[in-house]
């Protein structure tokens, strides 16, 4: 039986394209929220569960970030990086020329500004909920209508393309973590990603915390905040690091910093994301 | 002339709240986004103006955080902190018993859904664009409805207010800055805030960095990144620490981060935001 995989639905996403990415093989089961997905995996329902936790240009997804730091049953166990690369479609048989109205949801709407103003000035642009729904909207619309949306809504819906990449920046990726109830054995290139808090505000606090990787030589790639949600400035930090917490260097920080946050969690260790070559 | 201050509307919103008490005496003008406002500030058209920066329980407002990067002819001259106190309003005349649909905003309704199970089990939730918005929604519903929104906001439309303080969690506040051209003289107790990047990844970056604070005794409030919009994994820091830049332990941090960094904005200091005694 192949494994049971989910992802923040619905179907045609980036994320069911990074989910196909992670586990081409698996059998892939959509949820309606990224809680949704992290409840499943904690139930046992799956083997493990695709969310996105950051992309390039909008920063960090904190519903992720906050699963992650309140739910001690889920690690991350891998990660998968995709570009984010925008489809202009419109039902078959309608006309570019004839296109009074683009949906997409607004992030992809304003990710798409300069190729709109150029090719389509004077077209409405109206919001959708996601670049899914966007696709279904395009279709229930009675005026000729296209949609803004990923690759893999082409291959699923009855649309044809009428452009492809039309994101103003090329810069945007997004980053996607498969969460699971263990994290991943060392590759010998991995990545440790940890959450931690001070019970009292002391200058040095974080310079102590983040001393424990520098003195080790261990690269920090990500630090973040979030709040306690018990009191504005009081902030649970996020940082990443190189290395897996199985290596004797990040065992020793990791070590350290325990003795000396209130507040510490492993996040998980898990190999880094290499695009295949292919 | 009284001065003109600029804020995230509409009128009725917690932001609008946030302004009058920043400046009670001022003109008062809504603006339809933030960007909208920091234009507004860097045209001359407002002396300064009024946007939230961050939430107790949802984190920062990146919008803010982006625009304060970008944007070099902005600082910050003053906080304000709220309370966000939600009030559940119908229209005249409808009773609490007789409601079929509550509008507010998701958050919104997220941060009463201990309220609304008890008192509204079956009632059906309907998502608005902002707090206000759903003021109108209820006043445009076909059936009997009611809304959770502001306390400015039963001031400024026609509803009877059937609760108050409706939110699960009384930690709810929200950070607001007043941005403007120039930063605050020293009051004696201030807190600055800066945004710093490093051109190359090294181990050790940002404990140097932070370090500068450390040795010096210096309080860090807090630290966030944000994507440089250039690569995955590439990201601006921002700290907010105690004191002003004028005082010369602040100025010798921050002379010794600027020394250090690839980019590096002091975005302003100003005085804590401290609760009136009424």
């Amino acid at each position: 039986m192949p494994d049971q995989i989910g992802y923040l639905g619905p179907a045609g996403t980036y994320t069911e394209q990074a989910a196909l990415l992670y586990a081409p093989d698996a059998e892939l089961r959509p949820y309606p929220t990224i809680s949704a997905v992290g409840a499943a995996v904690v139930a046992d329902e799956l083997e493990s569960g695709v969310v996105p936790i950051e992309n390039s240009l909008e920063g960090s997804v904190t519903f992720t970030l906050d699963l992650l730091i309140a739910e001690s049953g889920l690690s991350i166990c891998n990660e998968v990086v995709i570009p984010i690369d925008h489809y202009l479609v419109a039902p078959p048989g309608v006309s570019a020329d004839t296109v009074e109205v683009i949906y997409s949801h607004p992030q992809a709407l304003a990710q798409c500004r300069a190729y709109l103003g150029e090719h389509f000035p004077t077209v409405t642009r109206e919001a959708s909920l996601s670049t899914v729904a966007a696709v279904i909207d395009m279709q229930a619309s009675r005026v000729p209508a296209a949609a803004i949306c990923p690759q893999r809504a082409t291959e699923i819906y009855d649309v044809q393309v009428i452009a492809q990449s039309i994101q103003d920046n090329s810069a945007n990726q997004t980053r996607f973590v498969a969460l699971a109830h263990d994290d991943h054995p060392p590759t010998g290139h991995d990545r440790t990603s940890i959450s931690f808090a001070f019970a009292i505000d002391r200058p040095g606090n974080l310079y102590h915390a983040i001393g424990e990787f520098s003195e080790r030589n261990i690269n920090l790639v990500k630090i973040e905040s979030r709040p306690t949600k018990q009191e504005l400035g009081r902030y649970i930090f996020l940082i990443d690091c190189e290395g897996h917490r199985e290596e004797p260097a990040v065992a020793a920080a990791l070590h350290g910093l325990r003795e000396y946050a209130d507040v510490f969690k492993i996040l998980g260790s898990y190999p880094c994301w290499e695009p295949s070559a292919g």
